[in-house]
């Protein structure tokens, strides 16, 4: 037990929902591989619906699939203080990405409720939906969805690699609520995530205070040659698709080495091609790339090489070549008076803290241009993360909680 | 028409089977897309053997497949005359690769017919299961199998893409046949096929005489590492498997791009991973790749620089590797008398002819281990194969048709 302004903490209570989530959608050895809008996807949801309900929450699902569950405050038509992550997972995810955040708004109404205290605003837990973009692309569509960065008829028409798309899965699994609901206004947005990065953990920290996201450029890039045989056809007239991706891979790699004394990143992480056989040159290739640096300047630089790596990477393969989707997030985006707030309260609580800056994408990154927002890391073991050996302790995890109710509380009676 | 010792090629009849065949398993436009043991396979397969019946030729179907229909001789317990070849295409296949070899021998069987002749030894079509393993790798396991390289359990078991078994779906077609009849002795093996490169379109040349076979080298080589996330995780601690992939097939392009000037050839053909998913490294890969040269010296160096590349992209991405398998063909394998026999039958024909080595993978290749084995080519246009685009006309086939049906009878009758 943790008490934070006379507020209870119940770590067992919250570990509890851990090992519940972690019964659903096994993947690997102590991992997770519940993807978004699957079956396993469905009973986490029910799940969680169950245990909001138990608190009599206001359980509304809106038109993308996003679960909220609100506290009525006092004053019930104040905007909420919102507390949101996410239930899905990599495909070969821990127990613990975007999974903690949810369960930690839910164990503070839970501790709220005990304490018999109700705030002056309402308190809001919201599971986003396809955080991950693990089935499909892109990520981050609900909170993307919910603020208008995406539309809707955009976002059903997502198609999985089987086919599916995320309008029939997310009817299939009786997800589809309203959309009235959506680009509500909010008081503020807290989203509590583990590091997933080895700095706190190195550190000997036990609660990030973070302040930015790495600025961040990604893109998809197509490719398109011809088939052939893999034998006779000469040299100087093959069009090879699939080299042009492992061109463009090799490219992507390179840049982020030279930047990476400083901590930059350049990713290889998707490269599909057709027919992608023994005996035939493919015909058609589709990349997925990004790079990231915390120096604005630099990332930008890191684009332009990344643009500039997939043309040539066309060009030394004889394909033609299309940027079919590029994205850029993070930078300066969070709001100050929020950071300092989760600043303060880890100093009031004791912790041992530090500012970080989140180096993936979140929701959070989409809800800070419609409501003040920020993050609070906790630690995960060795920076472990999308793999099925991540891990984190209650003792990780229960600090990171902690400045997460007091900011709450600050906020929601403030 | 046209008449080769008094025998009367009918080239509306053997056309007419090439376009049965275009008609069956069709793929993008004029293409086909038969691959190996498909409903489409079995299609063609009952055709071919209702016009071998219709010739009154003996049908015998093996263990792995593989299609026989024998032409009985005056001498019928001497070995057969073999024309060979295969029905089943790549994805995005033409309509002559493989199919003009079978039916070739269909029309020289047919044409004995109408002058009612009676060679001395009998003449055997063979009709090759999965040459081009383009679902099931690796390809040429008919002939593989049939001449004792391969076992046919370890054939059986090979899974394509989507799963299926060649055993299961061998049994599925009904073409799981008799194994006793396999490495039977034969007189000579015969393959007539287009040629899939442009040398003899390009020089206008009517009748290539394949003198050898290109010396090749290929492996598949499995990459492991770990996965993580995209973001966070430190350029140094990462394991990207996909990305070692990457750099393999990069290597080995430019190992090809070296020795191009001299006709060498570099190919990355294939690369599957392992979630290859964005927001996740991938901990498994899979790469085929190989190199080719004329010479088979410098082929030899270019495979140990492929196989030091293996190496290399392991190391650079932090990866371990294996070689799954490598294999190597080509070289001075045709018996030269049988060479001898098709340079004679196109110079007394009178066409433009000229010596040419195989660069592909052909059924041939086992069975020179077999017999005395050799091959003609025919041109097609601008050397597109392996590809919807494949052309060739009646005229570009007559000539090697001619030559093969001299080439046969002069070894029938011999």
């Amino acid at each position: 037990m943790l008490a934070v302004n006379d507020i209870r903490i119940d770590f067992d209570r919250f570990w509890s929902t851990i090992e519940r989530s972690a019964e659903i959608g096994k993947g690997r050895p102590g991992g997770l591989s519940r993807l978004a809008l699957t079956d396993a996807d469905r009973t986490m949801r029910d799940q969680f619906v169950a245990w909001c309900r138990d608190c009599k929450l206001d359980v509304r699902i809106d038109a993308v699939g996003n679960i909220s569950a609100r506290r009525p405050g006092r004053n019930d038509a104040l905007p909420s203080v919102v507390i949101g992550s996410h239930l899905d997972t990599q495909i070969n995810g821990g127990r613990f990405d975007g999974v903690v955040g949810v369960f930690a708004g839910l164990e503070i109404c839970r501790a709220l409720d005990d304490a018999g205290r109700t705030t002056e605003r309402p308190i809001e837990i919201l599971n986003w939906t396809n955080e991950e973009g693990a089935r499909f692309s892109p990520p981050m569509v609900g909170s993307g969805c919910f603020t208008g960065a995406y539309a809707l008829e955009w976002v059903y028409a997502r198609a999985a690699d089987d086919g599916a798309t995320f309008g029939a899965e997310l009817e299939r699994i009786g997800y589809r609520g309203d959309a009235a609901i959506m680009k509500r206004p909010f008081d503020c947005y807290f989203e509590f995530h583990i590091e997933q990065g080895p700095i706190l953990d190195a550190a000997g920290m036990q609660v990030g205070v973070v302040t930015r996201g790495y600025p961040s450029h990604g893109m998809i890039v197509e490719y398109k040659g011809e088939t052939a045989h893999t034998g006779p056809w000469p040299m100087e007239r093959r069009r090879n698709a699939l080299l042009a991706g492992a061109r463009f891979l090799v490219a992507v790699d390179d840049i982020g080495w030279e930047y990476a004394g400083s901590g930059g990143k350049g990713t290889a992480a998707r490269l599909v091609s057709w027919p992608n056989k023994p005996g035939i040159l493919s015909d058609w290739a589709q990349a997925t790339c990004d790079v990231r640096h915390s120096d604005p300047i630099t990332a930008g630089v890191m684009a332009e090489r990344m643009r500039r790596a997939a043309a040539e990477a066309a060009l030394r393969a004889g394909c033609s070549f299309e940027i079919l989707d590029s994205w850029s997030w993070g930078g300066n985006i969070f709001d100050a008076a929020m950071v300092g707030l989760v600043r303060d309260s880890a100093r009031q609580l004791g912790y041992r803290w530090q500012d970080i800056e989140s180096q993936a994408g979140h929701d959070a990154y989409f809800m800070a241009r419609h409501c003040p927002t920020t993050m609070i890391f906790s630690p995960c073991r060795n920076g472990i993360t999308h793999n099925n050996n991540e891990l984190c302790t209650r003792d990780d995890l229960a600090p990171g909680i902690a400045v997460l109710l007091r900011s709450v509380l600050a906020r929601a009676d403030g």
